[in-house]
């Protein structure tokens, strides 16, 4: 059975949009899409380093024109590939943009996510190059060039991979099933309204597998696929010491130094062990087996290749656990983002009034995040000295997730990338966090395939964020072969 | 003998100057003194806004102009005023404003001090009116009106009211000795030219006493005069995880948080006692005797009131010490900055690269900036794990100081304060930092008497820094009554 076995007999609808049909062999087909990616390598480039330009930060208010624009150039790009019904759907934060092909609705359906919108580039100054001016260099790891800018790879460069293939498939007459897209601005910021979005269009989205792009693999020639996401708990949190900024030394060392205070409540969150003290923090984890553990850490991992990539002397984390373990399944509690006092040029001897920090936990299958959010909240207010107040304010969060490795899905992305990369993928335990799986299998009930194509030395969230241009071909490629593998299985 | 009485006999030099020139008795000079002043009450206020409205910051490089400006204006001010040789001295970094009046090279000579570089006036957004455009306001501390600016009293204010204080001595033929002055621009970030500045000009510079106001008093009913001051040594500190920012899903739990790390080398420092821990800190801490302890301990304070203000619940400090133990005879640390990862608006999960702070320490009598400089230094760089690294900057410090409360100018500023409020001002030690004065201490073996007119609720350092309108005014009143009682005396 070649590619276009199954939906050639059911595509009175597609025989609208594609000049020349013809029943041709899997190979043929193969061959067509690869010539037809090809032909339009160029292009394909071109239209991602466009969509690059257009700074679409979420979380700063300042680019709310710029998220409008990035929504409108999502949709063109969805209608000019071929997708029907496209339409920029409102929410109370930033749009999501919706796009369809239904080839039949007797056949499966895969749902497509993706976000338009990306990280802020802060700190400018760490940049190369300009974070929304795309460049393509050369680096070690990527022979071939990689595209350097804002969202190359978070995830512009991914979702794009999908617009790409589904065109391809489309011009090549050989979309085997239905396919919905999905393409939100707010991931960055924690999805806040797709929840709702999601509830409210349960037969609009109604699909068979859910197929997102938006996480990374271990090297180009170690393909693998991650199939449990830490989950995210993420606050502000904001200690005050006196009504107003003081004069160090007329009120140093008796009255409270905000930022001294914090210090003390951060560093008082870990033990010497690296565990968060956190009452309750660990309740709900779930412990691997010796045996599952065992098999997580034949992973090919080069502790000597990672400390040299990051140039750092040791590691440092939790006691008793492996570095593939802290990261995979282990939760944990970092500051993102700290700030108080005078922070410019030179000296200033001020005791400040107010601190503040951003601190995320990395959860794992099993915790809660409202529960850990909760469970942080009271314990930070609880340990604050009289000498001061604090407040806390929950940002977003996203439940951890684990997807299973023996699905239908799972063996057809796997199939998929033993076929583009030569290699059987590895499945992986990644750390981070996307909220949708979790929201997908309680309000759809469909598992998730994370089919991602970037590299963890990618600089996601990072100055200088870069993305292969192999790894973008490399996705256009293989997600037509996962729609034929899903299909013939 | 009145005002006049010396001066009378040796002032040749004097009489080129003055236009009326007759023997009046005290009460007399007092009274035309007091009369000049209220006569162009609105000029010296009008002045003193005029030089409000340069921002002068030093320690921000973007303010070079705006220094020259002010130097200029300085100098100016000085030649108005009826000062000779009044020049613009260059150092390697802003300069320093020198003028003198000699009636008699026999007669004592009064050096002022002053500065007229300003603290940076961040953060902005906290200032009910822009720093550099000075109103005036009444307040409950200030009923008569206080000057809201950036240096209102820190130290433009207060290095004014003798320059207005030496035009009313002038233009009312009492000024009964020589007067030197010396404004610096670089007091705010450690005076680091000034110490080779007096090396070089010790003939210049010489003189019986030394007189400044940069420091505070309890309140206007309260007068009081500075006789200890404590030192200061102050660091900048940086500490590096990976060698770019991470994204806190894929790498945190495995990778060191510089901020966390921070964080917790920050809480190191103090023990559960508010002790210092920095090994050798306290070896040369001079301990004060119960008699002493108990004696600077009658000042009145009220904590009640002290909380009240500052809107804290409570006061925070090292055990076994009084609120004005900790802030008078006690070293202390507190970080005055802290910055790192992600600060802008909403959320981003970076595993930050770095982290900085600024920590400073105010010294006590017989500890050296030097060493305690080189004690933090080595600590910090000993106490850091070797997952990342640290480095350390010193930026400027200054020596603890304690000034006699038996000497001949202490015992005028003192009878001078008492005769203009009606009350005699008690000795307190400060907890600011002059490195002037230690310094002209060893240089010019002579002794500072600290007369200030400043309150600690005036926002030194802080947004919203003003200078009472009654201060001021008292300051340019009194400060002709010091120069007649030290002659007397």
């Amino acid at each position: 059975m070649g590619f276009l076995s199954s939906p050639l007999i059911l595509t009175p609808l597609r025989n609208a949009f594609l000049c020349l049909y013809l029943p041709i062999s899997n190979t043929q087909i193969m061959s067509a899409i690869n010539q037809y990616i090809e032909d339009n390598r160029q292009r394909f480039l071109d239209e991602l380093l466009e969509l690059l330009r257009i700074p679409s930060v979420s979380a700063n208010p300042a680019h709310a024109a710029d998220m409008q624009r990035m929504a409108e150039a999502t949709k063109r790009s969805l209608e000019a590939a071929g997708a029907d019904k496209v339409e920029i759907c409102s929410t109370p934060g930033y749009p999501i943009v919706y796009g369809e092909k239904i080839v039949d609705s007797s056949l499966p359906t895969i749902l497509v996510y993706g976000h338009y919108d990306v990280q802020p580039p802060d700190p400018l100054d760490l940049w190369n190059s300009p974070p929304f001016e795309p460049v393509i260099l050369k680096t070690a790891a990527h022979p071939d060039g990689a595209i350097y800018a804002r969202g190359a790879c978070d995830d512009k460069g991914q979702f794009y991979m999908h617009v790409k293939a589904f065109e391809t498939m489309m011009k090549t007459n050989s979309l085997p099933c239905n396919v919905k897209f999905m393409i939100e601005g707010e991931e960055e910021v924690g999805s806040n309204n797709l929840g709702d979005f999601v509830k409210a269009n349960k037969e609009k989205l109604k699909c068979d597998v859910i197929l997102i792009s938006d996480t990374g693999m271990i090297a180009n020639d170690t393909p693998s696929i991650d199939c449990g996401l830490r989950g995210l708990s993420y606050l502000e949190v904001e200690v005050t010491g006196a009504n107003r900024d003081l004069h160090s030394g007329v009120y140093g060392g008796a009255v409270a130094n905000p930022i001294n205070v914090l210090a003390k409540m951060i560093a008082d969150m870990h033990d010497e062990n690296g565990h968060i003290t956190i009452p309750g923090f660990y309740d709900d984890v779930q412990e691997l087996s010796a045996a599952e553990r065992e098999e997580m850490n034949k992973a090919p991992f080069s502790l000597e290749a990672y400390k040299k990539d990051l140039a750092i002397d040791d590691v440092r984390g939790e006691k008793g656990y492996t570095t593939i373990e802290r990261t995979g399944i282990r939760p944990t509690l970092d500051c993102n983002g700290i700030w108080g006092g005078y922070i410019g040029e030179g000296s200033k001897t001020v005791l400040p009034s107010k601190a503040f920090a951003k601190i995320s936990m990395r959860l794992v299958p099993n915790q809660g995040t409202d529960k850990v959010t909760e469970l942080f909240s009271n314990y930070f207010k609880s340990v604050a000295p009289k000498s001061v107040k604090v407040e806390v304010r929950p940002h977003h969060g996203g439940e951890p997730v684990v997807t299973p490795t023996d699905s239908r899905a799972y063996l057809a992305a796997s199939a998929a990338m033993e076929q583009t990369f030569g290699k059987k993928p590895i499945p992986t335990r990644g750390g981070g966090s996307i909220p949708i799986v979790a929201l997908f299998e309680k309000e759809l009930k469909v598992k998730t395939v994370l089919m991602g194509f970037g590299l963890d030395s990618d600089a996601l969230h990072s100055p200088n964020e870069h993305y292969g241009v192999f790894n973008y071909f490399q996705g256009i490629k293989t997600i037509p072969v996962f729609f034929e593998k899903y299909m013939k299985s």
